[in-house]
């Protein structure tokens, strides 16, 4: 099949081809009627539009990047899928694009920016430990999404949406506490994860010490090969596995994301023993399956639709120029699942 | 912070800005010791080349666009990381589209064929029945990846990468019909999907039939409410509440989906009754969850990382010009879990 060239539409019409030219781009100086039969013509012959210009002037004004540390995570599923939704009711389109652990989240977004003529950017996921001075290298509205963030860099300097790892992994372990359990056990993140990981442990921490409980190394679990992803099902059943064959004891294991609380359930299973008569378990994030899971996990929700509905309307008013930044803290909720009893 | 410009590397380093440009574009016409010079400078003066028809050809040459229809199936979240990560393993960037059930994928990627110069396209799930002259049009190579193809559609004319879902199907409830099961309910996509839905729906009716069982439409089920993601736990839950509640009676039931499985299975808890025992639930895909269930989850298992790799593999075969289409169908395995017994 032969392309149709705006030259074929001109000479069908009978109009010249900056006539075409102009029906096509909205241009006022034509009147309707041959626009009209413009439009009919290059929709008839299938003609495309490709006009460079016009294309470079789309390609920089219609992209929105997300960029991802620990893709991992299948809590960040959920949260591409209504940024992908909003950002194309938007009629922008979706750039997605993992950032390595070892590299550098500014200098990335930083060289996309420039390559991709960007309007805005979504950092979701990661630890924030950046220079003021870096952030300020960033030439479109950007914002943080459910990452964390150095208290070293002044909190004017950006927008984003979050809730609070510590504070909501704290309220697990003091409900864990109040239940009665002395002993227990954390799966967490490898220690050289500085985000999301160290906020939900130092939560755990400071809930102990507030409940007078003594920290215990041997309970905070986690595995030292680096290949496996952290927040992953398979990572929390092998954890759970080492930790019942260990000789740390616990009544509870507190898992930092759900879907490695459903692999600490099936470690369980498997060793024989029950929950939450033998071992009561909770996770964090409030995936659907901790609610289809038997028995239903206790965890702790994220309102994670709205999180991500915010990020996107955040970044929007930023890029329309209806404000400077916005930074919102959500409020999680404590689920009480089957999982988890009084001792 | 002032933003430095090329013409500010240039009097930096005392040469002229073609020059800067020429060791910017790695151009050969310029000597080592002057373009290491102007290097430096650019990096300590975090000076990011800014030039339109650079950008241009860079965002010509180098995204690569998939096109998901049905982006609630969480099987397409595997495969969407892998690639993620193979697509910038070659350099790409990778764009992602959600196209609306109503929407034709041939012309959405038409459209962003032009606008976003692509280089290649994936269709990841949905049902083509376009006609070839149709895809002929597509100028980038494109391949379709684990969705359902029209029969009318000549198959030589794209590529494609899939198991047989009409197959693997009949080989799940040929299994269930061979364990003494006669009385199968499926929970099924709605009617209106002429996708995998469809495929494997003919796949359990056709393996009924070849076990003498009398096809019953009241053990078909599906949900009226079309605001549901189809192959959610949430839509497999609902589904199984009505069909335990009604009058249908089954000693089996084949979920189409594992996520779908893992509802069906929480409400047959919750209605009191135990698996394998009162019921056996098969799933469909291979998800981890259908391992760390409890129990276990009967299932036919995709590998779904080699498709997706495959799919990409392939893809970068046909822009590199190494051939011209290639046509893959995978076979799946069944997978036997604790949830399924015989009768």
């Amino acid at each position: 099949m032969e392309t149709t060239t705006i030259k074929d539409i001109a000479r069908i019409c009978g109009v010249a081809v900056s006539t075409v030219s102009r029906a096509i781009n909205n241009h006022p100086d034509i009147n309707d009627e041959t626009k009209t039969l413009i439009m009919q013509a290059i929709k008839e012959h299938n003609y495309i539009p490709n006009n460079s210009a016009r294309n470079l002037k789309r390609s920089e004004s219609n992209t929105i990047a997300v960029l991802i540390k620990g893709i991992s995570n299948p809590f960040y599923n959920n949260m591409l899928k209504v940024f992908e939704n909003d950002i194309q009711k938007k009629k922008y389109s979706f750039l997605l694009h993992r950032v390595e652990e070892h590299e550098d989240e500014i200098e990335v977004a930083l060289g996309l920016e420039k390559e991709k003529r960007l309007k805005g950017i979504v950092f979701l996921g990661g630890y924030f430990c950046h220079s003021e001075e870096k952030l300020r290298q960033m030439k479109v509205p950007f914002i943080l999404s459910t990452g964390g963030v150095s208290e070293k860099i002044d909190k004017n300097s950006y927008s984003f949406v979050t809730v609070d790892d510590f504070q909501e992994s704290y309220k697990m372990v003091d409900y864990l506490c109040k239940l009665g359990h002395k002993r227990i056990a954390t799966i967490s993140a490898p220690p050289d994860d500085e985000s999301i990981g160290k906020l939900r442990l130092e939560g755990y921490m400071k809930a102990l010490e507030d409940n007078k409980i003594p920290f215990d190394q041997k309970l905070v679990r986690y595995l030292k090969d680096d290949t496996m992803d952290t927040f992953s099902m398979k990572y929390g059943y092998e954890v759970t596995k080492e930790l019942l064959a260990s000789t740390a004891k616990c009544t509870a294991i507190f898992a930092i994301s759900d879907s490695m609380a459903v692999g600490t359930c099936k470690a369980i299973f498997e060793s024989g023993k029950t929950i939450p008569k033998d071992y009561s378990v909770a996770g964090f994030d409030g995936m659907d399956i901790s609610f289809y899971y038997h028995p239903s996990i206790t965890t702790i929700r994220q309102p994670v639709e709205e999180m991500a509905q915010e990020t996107i309307r955040i970044l929007f008013d930023i890029i329309d120029g209806r404000m400077e930044r916005e930074r919102k803290t959500f409020h999680a909720e404590l689920v009480i699942g089957q999982s988890t009893r009084k001792i």
